[in-house]
This record gives structure tokens, C-alpha cells and sequence, in this order.
């Protein structure tokens, strides 16, 4: 369904109730560009670690504008043994709603532009019927607005009628020149008190003579008038007055509330459809949906970049709002609900762990088909993960097409035809992917299953590990969790002049036998050697240069640690004590908080040293902030273990399902999955292994004496793109 | 008649021969959008300097895209009597030509793509079939590319196909993990040679890869072989080996040679428009033409915002272009043309005068309607000189609807049925407009003409005159000259804290009557007093004042002098040498520098101890970098009187023209105007006259006692937005 401007408002309740009932959401965002900065392959270090790629994703896509967004529910219906799916286009625009709502900037960019022109996109229906959104900070200043004038009102100040935010602190007498005028309209206002006429329209004015007259006739004439802006068609403001009796006067206000609130709703807009899918923490499916995410909460909630400066500025502000707020009941509510939101995203939206703690609030359970569909046991069977070949596999052996139907009254889309990149498209295709693995791994339970739900335990150690595109070593961003620290200590961090090319680092290090490069940016490049005992060899080559320089990856990963200590010193001091109490509300209510807890519960027993350290998930994520310690650099043996182990992942690496003893005997019961056999997930608890023999490209000659052997991969991440 | 990627190529004819036969030429931009920094009155402060607004324009609203260009030429039928007009509506957009072209980003201001949108602007058109455009700068880039690729074929070195640009560097030997894949290579082609085929086909590979593929083939088949890049359709890139005769071979290359020119033409794209246009010299007629001018320029000369650095860079790489280039007898010309522009860009391209002197090198003749239609004669007849207002009212008396037809062939705009906002119908009604306007200055001359060409001197002293929005004393931008420096002793510059408003601002000054604030940002503001004498006691008050600061206009002015000779010395030491050499060489193709030179002569005699120094229109203007001097701290009446002379629109004061000796018996010879009377214009050398009283609001009670009485207005400038 095709959802714009012009049937918004008609279509809110269909997706409030589709989100409602259904068993899972898939999403997909189409934008105006992907990099304002670097291009994509300097964007896409294959050595990022998770937080560098996280800022640079945030520093340099972040203002592009997320204009169509796909969302597809899928339920299970019993009878039919299918999903009815309930697909939505949405297309978003931040048209201003009025004069002093923010005019929005974006960039685009040609190429994505082009793409998307190339796929038959509509930009008409963005630019002319997109439907408008506030992220939290505008919301919350437009009501504030709104409560002003409310406010003004039931001091007797003013009427509700509209003053204008810039001249409501003015002084109240009447400047001089503007006396004449004034006491003109005064005048005219007698004479209307004991004529015959109901109404009096004055002449068009300027906003400040608006207010002197609004403050000069709730002074002279405080019964018996209404006064109110009106706005010609040319959109000249004029005030026009009205006799009125107490009766009318309330009832115009009464309508005027209600119009004012419809307003704010409709200028709320989009965000509603986000709010929704929050407030049901439903599982949202997306491929490869990262940037999606991402662009969902800085659009919608609140800007990612400039956050520390923004909610500092927005916590005054929210104190001094909630105090006004607190005599007002209907508001109260939602004036605590932003207050909490705004000391947590004070305290904690700073960097890539205060992100996750965001996006585990705003979506507390995300799959991204890409991630799984790179994991085992799918990765041996999919050779291409982009979505449209992705979808294609899935409608071939070993997997099975899944059985949907679209709802009645919901255009069905034609997968035979494709529509790829539309987003509500993608988002329908998505969640084909998703339930065709989900009811593969059906397959490995005894007795097999033929349909697994999105409620399934099966499925769970996909959740919220978001896909990491072309990083080698880390195949995803572990939102709830410390992300795998691979091994990195045979790659090697170069800087040299800008003049040098690819071909000047093979040949720097042809002694050292298959390299790869990975450009960070023209004066530096990741250097992986094939064996780690080289790269003592190359440091000491290396130590008299001149026009390069050497330093292995654990020294630059110090370095930079050390850099951003320094700054987060100064930013932050000793405020680090609201840290580890943050809880978040929004999940409880799904019983996640719990579903949570047991799905990163750690491994008691396997660990040695670390045990009493081990009573949350989160006790071994290092924050540089608060500790000082360098726990970033090249883990030890024993460190990687206990974080990876945490990841309870453990099934995924047995590659025969069938072998695995907490699979076979698990009741797969839809009906209150979160509940039953708790201790399942302990097992399996083979550490997550990392693969140091990725970095090699296809087509390279493979050297079979490389100390890459020794260790076994299980868990290969594919390169994509 | 639109023109889109799709129609451009069998348009551009059409264009060129439009633009040929033509007596002057209208145009009008669309752009995503007006500025990206402050809101429109903070950019637009009604005292800003012309160099102010230039700055602000330059800064914030250049990241826009001009994405519709509107041209409409005008051709005088003399058998009709009428204009036969051809109208194109251009749809303009960056689409990336190849993987290594720009991938240009533009900034989308919501409210301004807002109402397009709402005036039924076709987005789809812009995006999806956009006409794309290179700025000189990529264009001789990419010509160095192409060039450099002919280059390395001519030298032996390879043949004329693609290498990928960023390897093109590399080493020419093949590295160790390379040698197995060249050596089957090889042993392929070996058997081609042998064998009954005639062409070979290989697996796609890199980029890295194809260049050792042509390295290799090169020296070891240097005759008898073709080797091409070519893309399948999935973009894979492979290489095709034919076995060719020397002939064959020659035939190959001549078509690649023709089809590597076609490509280039292409990518230059809608700039040959534009190109064209300014070659033509001809009149150019725009609406409130400033920002259009800019964007042009901008977008299809060189960028406007980092011009110093970008040719710094640009010089040493257009040096070392040119060295190439010299044996290269049919780029030599074009080389050489670049090498002047750039010298002309690298060294003057910096601040307002650098804008005017490329602006007359783009477009020697500018004429810009709602400048004339706010300048007497016609300011008095017309009250809104907003382009569809304007054009309603110059199609009553005392002016005549022009007489117009569309050329055969070109879709026929109706007035009537307004399609405003288009850039094709802005600039066709543009046109109208002028010429309403020129033939009723016709009405003047005795016997009155109905029919006043575009070459008539009538029109002249509105030349090269951009109208400024919204500044309450500077008419417009003087392209050919230096601007109007209008007294402003009755402003003070007053800073405040940020808390203050207007109000605030009223009654600090509500001793000196009435006052105009213009504000400059949240702690800043012109205050313009109503009389001048008042100022000094407004300074006395001030002076123990800690709020707030008051500083006279003068001060103001010559602080931020004193601050730009600061930064300009550092930057540019004695470098100023070039600067008063410049010649402009695209205009004098049109008699046009002579026409320039007349247009600007001084009234000699009317000037005393100057006299010496006016040899050209120039030397009155002043340069701050070259000469330290402050030149432009509020002028003493004699300076101003001397600056103004020079504007040669005396004419214009005379309310009654036919009173005037200069006009009446001038012979309005539509051949050859340039020769004829060049004493004409030295006629009615009435200084031009500042208007102290226009800072005054209407509405506001007229005190008939102040100063600026004293100063008859003959030219006020109406407010306008």
C-alpha cells in the first residue's frame, strides 16, 4: 500500500493495527546518498574496527534524507498454514507544516540519485505528497509552543489565538509609532461593541502590531470578544475579531484545542508509524540494515552527530518545560517519559556503545537477513547475499518458497516481477528471506519442522547483530554486546607520501609474499601479511625508512586510544557514574529484558579468572571513559574467548544441526517461546573462532604453509560487494 | 521546448542557431534551494554592503543546484513586426558519466523544493533525464585523461583503451602473485595467433590485472593484435583480443578516437549551452538575475566558494597540461585558452571584483528587469515588480503588450494560463517584460518609436546593473563598475546580548524618534536614526553603557576593513602585480570593450583633483589589497559625487525625458549602435542621488521637519519582498 501526504492520515490506523498483529516486521529505507565524504572504499575499511565504521557512517551519511520507507508485516495465520503480509510504502518529505517549523537541508547525492532514477523511482510522490515527521527535540518545541500559548490563555494574558514565538517576550506598552494604529483599531472595536455586526476584520498587519492588539484588547475588552489570526489566500495575516457570548467563546476554544492538537499530530506525522514499531518491540527484520537503522533514529528521534551538544541544550530546556508541564495532567506523562529520554541521551548517546543503547530502546529486537544468510548454516549454501540473488536461492532446494498471501485490500507484489528497490518491496522481500531461513532451520529439529516462528529460540542467535559491510575479520555489529575483537596482530599499519600506488606497497613488501592492502586514506593503508611471524621482520626492515612508516596494528589501535581518552577527559571528568544503571522501559514490556539477559548470559564455568566478573553481559566491554585501561588492544588469548563466548552463538559452528544436543529435543512452542528451556542456549558453547585466512583474495595463490592453518574456521565471513 | 538527456543531442543545433539569429536572449534558474546558512532576513540585511551580499550569497548558497535552466531568445521579424521568440526549458542534472567522474552532491532545501513542488514542478524529469554538465575545471580533466590515454598509445605504450586512471602509475613489471594468471594469458593468445578464431575472449578481471594484460600483450605482440576493455552486462569489465591487420587496426582506433570525442562532447553536456550563449555576446535578460548569474557561473565556469584553492591546484596541473598539450596541434588552441583563464581565475577570482570581471567575461551584456522596472521611468508606474505582477502590469497602458510569436516548431506559451516557476515560461515572460519596457522608453523620443531594439542606447544604463533584494540604499550590483556608496551616517551598528529584541532595540532609541532596525545576527543590528545629528548625542549616551555597544556606520566599516587587509596581506603579500593587466577576450569579439569603455567614461571636468587617474572606468574603484588605503569608509560628497558620474545614468533623473537634450534627436539606428553619438551618453550628468529617506516604513508617521528632506529623491528604490 502506497501511503503519501494525501492518505496519511486515512492509512494510520491500518498500519497501527497491522503492527498490532503481526508476528514480525520487516523494514528497508531508501535515501538521497550514501557518503558525503569519502568514496565508498575508503568509507568501507576492511580493517575498520565496529566504532570506527559507526563514525564514519554517522559523520558522513547521516545527512542525506531516508524519503521512502518500506515496511511489511507478516502474520502467521494457523488455518492456512501461510503469512498474510500487509506491505507499505511510505513516502517521506519534511515539508515545514508552518512558518516557524525548521526547513529542513539534505544533501543528495548524484549517483545514488541516478540509481534510483534507474530503478523507476518516483521522486514527484517524495517532493510533492511526502509525508512530513519532527524528530523528538522539534516535537517537544512545538509543544512547548503550543503549551505557551495555552498557558497565556489560562493566566488571562491572551486568547489562544496565535502570537508569534519571536515577539511573545516583547515589552507591552505601545511604542509610540505604533499608538495611532493602535488606538485605531481600539476604535473600531467600540464601534463594533454597539453596531450590528458580529465580526470585524482589520487590515493585514505585521506580526508585532498583532500582538499590540492582541494585548491591548484582552486589556481593554476582557469578555465578551474572540480574537483571532486568520490568514488570506495570498497568506497576508490579518486579525479578525468577534462578539461573542461566554458559551461560544468556550466552544471556539474547545475547537481550537482540538484543531491545534490535530495540527501537532499531523506535523508529528511519520514518526508516529516509528513510534509504533517501537512501542511494540516487535521483531524488525532488514537486510543489510545498518544505515537503515541508523537513518531511522537520527531522523526520527534524534539527530545522531551533534547529540551531546543538542540534548545539553535540549536538557535546560526539558527542566524548565516539565516544571510548567507538572500543573497540566494530560501532559505529565509525556513530560517525564522526555525527561528520562533526555537524561539518557544526555549520559549516553555519545559514541557506538551509547548508539546500541539507543537502538536496543527504539528496536529492541533487529534481525538483518545479510548477516544471517552469512552465517552458517547458510553461508555454505548462498554464494550471493545481495538481496534480489539472496531471494532467488531462497526459492530453490535446500530451502522451500514460503507460503504467503498478501491481505485483502493490500496490492500483492509480484516477486517474478521485480521491484527491487522500491522499499516496501525490499522490505516485503526481506521478510520472504527471513521466514525461508527460519523454516530451514526448522528442518534440523527432530522431528523436522516445516515453519519456525519469529518467536522461535532457533533464531536467536541472529538477533541484533547488525551486518558489517566488507570489514574481513568482523562480520557484525553486536548491538547487544561487546563486539569480536579479532586477531589483527599480522597487519600492519603504513603511512607514506600521497603519491604512493598499490602497486608501491607490493613491491615494498614482495619479501613478505601475499600481502593485502586496505586503504584507510591517501598517506596510510592496513598492510596484512600471510604470516604473523613476518611482521617482526618488517617492523625491524622498516626501522631506518624515511619516506614510510611501520607500525603494527596493536600500536595504532593504542594510539588512537589514547587520542580519544585524552578528549573524552576533557569532555566528560568524573560524570561517568549514570552509566551502568541505565534500563530500558520500552522492552519490558515484552518480557525482553529477560529474553535479553538469558541470550547474553555467560558461559559459568568456561571461564577461568573471569567468573566473578561475569553476573551481566556486559561486565567485559571495556569503556575507555570510566576505567582509563586499554582493553582495545590486541586481546590475549583468554580475553577473546570470554567475550566471544558470551555471544551464545555456540550452535552456529556445529556444522551438522542435527549433532547438536540443545537443539533436537527443543519444543518449539510459539505460544510463550520466551519462557521454556531457559538453559538451551548454554550449550554449544564452542568459542566463536576468528578467521584469520580471510584476508586473502580469490584468485590468490594459496600458500598451504601458512599459520593461518592451525586454527579451524568455522564461522567464514564472506566478502560481499 | 524541453530539453532532457534524452532530446539534448538533436536539440543542441537548434539551441546554437536560436542563440545566433538572436537580438538578445532571457533566462531564469530553478534551484533546490536559497540558502543553507541563515534565514532569508539575516541573509538579506537591508544595509548590507554590495560586497556583504555577494559573500553571504557565495557562502550559503551555492551548494544548491541549479537543476532547470529557462532560455527563451528573442529575434526582431521586421516584416511582422514582431519577436519571433524560441523557448527551451532545460532540465539540468549531475548524472556521473563514468565510474571515476565526479559524484557531485547539491543541498535540497525542504521549503524551497516545497513550493516547487506545489507549482507542479516535474522532479522525475530533473532526476531521471536531466541533462548533465561538466565545470571547466573536470572538463579539462577529463580532456587530460582522454589526452594521457592517446598519449601512451602514440608513445607505443599500450593501445588507446581503457587503464583505469589510478594505475595507469603503477610498475611495469608483473608482481610474483600475477605471473601464473599473464602467463595463461599469454599462452592463449599464442594459440589465437595459430588458430582459426579470430577474436578471444577473457574472464573478467581487475583493473590491476587488465593493465598487466595490456602491458604484457604490448611487448610481446606489438603488431597484428586489437585490445579492447569491454563491459558485459552485469558491468563486469573483461578484455577482448582481435586479430587485426594493420588496417583493421587503424579503422579501430579512428572509430575509438570518435567515439572517446562524442563521449567527452557528452559529459560537457548542458556547459555547451551556456558555453555558447556567452561566446554569442549578446544581451542577456534575466529577473532579480543576481542568483542566477552566480549559479551559472558557479556550476558551468568554475566553483565560486573555494576558487583560490582550487586553482592553485588547478595552475600547477594546467602547466604541466599545457607542456603535453603544445604537440598536440588541435588541443593547442584550447590549452591555451585554458591557461589564460586560469591565470585570470587563479589571480582575480577572490572577492566581489573578481566576480564582476568573470561575470563580464561570461555574460558581457546583462540586463536585469526588475532592476528597470524599479528605476525611473518606469518606478513610478509600476507598484510590484515581482515577475508575474509585472508582467500583468506592463500588459496595461501607458505600455503595449509586446508582440510576440513562437518560432515553428516550439510549443507556444499562453500568458494567460500562467505557468510561473517554470524556467522556460520565467524567462519567456522575462523577455516580454524587457522589451514592454524598452518600447515604451521609445514613447520618448521625438517622434515617439514604437519598436526600441535590444541594441537601442536607450537601454543601455540599465546594463550590467543585478538588482539587490531588500538593501534599503543600493539600488543594484554595478557589474562594469563600482558601486554606489551611499552615505549611512544615520546607521549605528549596535551589539546587544542575545536575550534582546526588537522591542528592546525601540527603547533604547525611543529618545530619537523614529528608527529602523535591521538586524544582522542574535547579537547584532543596524539601527538607521531618522536624522543624522541625532547620532552623536545617540554615541554620547552609549558611551558608559555595558549591554550594549554603539559604534558609528564609519567605525563599522572600517573595522571590518581593517580585518580583511589583515587576512589579505597574509594571504596574498605582493602577488597584486597581475591584477590591473587583465583583458577580457570573449567580449571584444562584439565591439562590446568599446561599447564597456563608453558606458563608463568618466565626465571629465566635472571631477577635480582626479582627473589625472580616469584613463579607464577602473581607476576610481578601490582595490584594498593593492593599495592599504580605506577607500571605502563613508564617503566625502565629492568622492561620491565622482564615483557616481561614472554610472552615466543622469538620463534617468530627468522625470521628463523628452526635456532632455542628450535623447531627443538621437537617431535610434538598430545596425550598428555602438558607433553611432558615442558622445550621447556623457549627456544629463546629474550625480546620482541617495535616498535618506527610504529607510522609513510605511505606515510609520512621516515627520515633515527631518533632514532627509533636504535632499530631493530622485531615484528611490521601492522595498520589495
Amino acid at each position: 500500500m502506497e501511503v503519501t501526504r494525501k492518505n496519511y492520515k486515512d492509512c494510520l490506523n491500518t498500519v497501527y493495527s497491522a503492527i498490532e498483529e503481526a508476528d514480525f516486521l520487516a523494514i528497508d529505507g531508501e535515501f538521497s546518498g550514501i557518503s558525503d565524504g569519502p568514496n565508498v572504499s575508503a568509507l568501507t575499511n576492511g580493517l575498520d574496527t565496529p566504532e570506527e565504521r559507526y563514525t564514519k557512517l554517522k559523520k558522513h551519511s547521516m545527512d542525506f534524507l531516508l524519503f521512502q520507507f518500506g515496511l511489511c508485516t507478516f502474520k502467521y495465520d494457523q488455518a492456512k498454514s501461510k503469512y498474510i503480509t500487509k506491505p507499505f510504502n511510505f513516502y517521506i518529505f519534511p515539508k515545514p507544516f508552518n512558518r516557524t517549523s525548521p526547513d529542513i537541508k539534505f544533501i543528495c547525492q548524484s549517483s545514488s540519485i541516478d540509481f534510483l532514477a534507474s530503478q523507476g523511482f518516483d521522486f514527484n510522490k517524495v517532493f510533492c505528497h511526502g509525508i512530513p515527521y519532527l524528530n523528538q527535540e522539534e516535537e517537544a518545541q512545538l509543544r512547548e509552543q503550543t503549551e505557551e500559548r495555552r498557558n497565556q490563555h489560562a493566566n488571562g494574558v491572551g486568547t489562544p489565538s496565535f502570537i508569534s514565538p519571536s515577539s511573545s517576550k516583547g515589552s507591552s506598552h505601545v511604542p509610540e509609532e505604533h499608538k495611532d494604529f493602535i488606538n485605531k483599531v481600539v476604535e473600531k472595536v467600540e464601534a463594533l461593541m454597539v453596531n450590528s455586526e458580529k465580526t470585524l476584520d482589520l487590515e493585514p498587519c505585521t506580526g508585532f502590531q498583532r500582538k499590540l492588539i492582541y494585548q491591548t484588547l484582552n486589556w481593554k475588552f476582557p469578555k465578551g470578544l474572540h480574537v483571532e489570526t486568520v490568514e488570506t489566500e495570498k497568506k497576508e495575516r490579518y486579525i479578525q475579531i468577534s462578539k461573542v457570548d461566554e458559551e461560544e467563546r468556550k466552544r471556539r476554544e474547545q475547537q481550537k484545542l482540538e484543531k491545534e492538537q490535530e495540527e501537532l499530530n499531523d506535523a508529528v506525522g511519520f514518526s508516529r508509524v516509528i513510534h509504533a514499531i517501537s512501542k511494540s518491540g516487535k521483531l524488525v527484520v532488514g537486510h543489510n540494515m545498518l544505515l537503515d537503522v541508523m537513518h531511522t533514529i537520527h531522523q526520527f528521534y534524534c539527530p545522531l552527530p551533534e547529540v551531546c551538544f543538542a540534548y545539553f541544550k535540549y536538557g535546560a530546556k526539558m527542566h524548565f518545560r516539565y516544571k510548567k508541564w507538572q500543573f497540566h495532567a494530560w501532559y505529565e506523562m509525556y513530560a517525564l517519559f522526555k525527561v528520562v529520554l533526555f537524561f539518557f541521551f544526555f549520559f549516553f548517546f555519545k559514541d557506538i556503545q551509547d548508539f546500541k543503547e539507543v537502538t536496543m530502546c527504539v528496536f529492541p529486537r533487529l534481525l538483518d537477513t545479510k548477516l544471517m544468510a552469512s552465517t552458517q548454516p547458510f553461508k555454505e549454501l548462498i554464494t550471493n547475499t545481495s538481496l534480489a540473488e539472496l531471494e532467488k536461492q531462497l526459492k530453490e532446494s535446500p530451502f522451500k518458497s514460503p507460503q504467503v498471501e498478501t491481505a485483502e485490500g493490500f496490492p500483492s507484489y509480484d516477486t517474478a516481477q521485480e521491484q527491487l528497490h522500491e522499499a516496501g518491496y525490499d522490505a516485503y522481500i526481506t521478510g520472504l528471506c527471513f521466514i525461508a531461513m527460519a523454516n530451514y532451520l526448522g528442518s534440523f529439529l527432530t522431528p523436522p519442522k516445516a515453519y519456525i516462528s519469529a518467536r522461535s529460540k532457533l533464531i536467536e542467535p541472529f538477533f541484533n547483530k547488525l551486518f558489517l559491510m566488507r570489514i574481513i575479520d568482523i562480520p557484525y555489529l553486536n548491538i547487544t554486546g561487546p563486539d569480536l575483537q579479532p586477531k589483527r596482530d599480522h597487519v600492519l599499519y603504513v603511512t607514506f607520501p600521497k603519491e604512493w600506488k598499490t602497486s608501491d606497497l607490493y613491491q615494498l613488501f614482495s619479501a613478505f609474499g601475499n600481502i593485502q592492502v586496505s586503504w584507510i586514506d591517501d598517506t596510510s593503508a592496513f598492510v596484512s601479511l600471510s604470516q604473523t611471524d613476518q611482521v617482526q621482520i618488517a617492523m625491524n626492515t622498516s626501522r631506518y625508512a624515511e619516506s614510510y612508516k611501520i607500525q603494527t596494528y596493536a600500536e595504532y589501535i593504542q594510539g588512537k586510544q589514547q587520542e580519544k581518552e585524552k578528549q573524552t577527559t576533557k569532555t566528560w571528568g568524573e560524570d561517568s557514574w549514570v552509566k551502568p544503571h541505565y534500563t530500558c522501559s520500552t522492552t519490558s514490556a515484552f518480557g525482553y529484558s529477560r529474553m535479553r539477559k538469558r541470550s547474553i548470559s555467560p558461559m559459568q564455568g568456561e571461564q577461568g579468572a573471569d567468573d566473578a566478573q561475569i553476573t551481566d553481559g556486559w561486565s567485559h566491554y571495556s569503556y575507555p571513559d570510566t576505567t582509563g585501561t586499554k582493553k582495545m588492544k590486541t586481546d590475549d588469548a583468554a580475553n577473546t574467548k570470554a567475550v566471544e563466548s558470551k555471544t551464545s552463538e555456540g550452535w552456529l559452528k556445529t556444522t551438522d544441526l542435527s549433532d547438536s544436543p540443545g537443539l533436537s529435543p527443543a519444543p518449539d512452542d510459539e505460544k510463550s517461546p520466551e519462557g521454556t528451556n531457559p538453559g538451551n542456549d548454554a550449550d554449544g558453547t564452542v568459542p566463536w573462532q576468528q578467521t584469520p585466512t580471510v584476508h586473502k583474495r580469490k584468485g590468490q595463490k594459496k600458500k598451504k604453509s601458512e599459520g593461518a592453518e592451525s586454527t579451524p574456521t568455522l564461522f567464514e565471513v564472506p566478502e560481499v560487494w
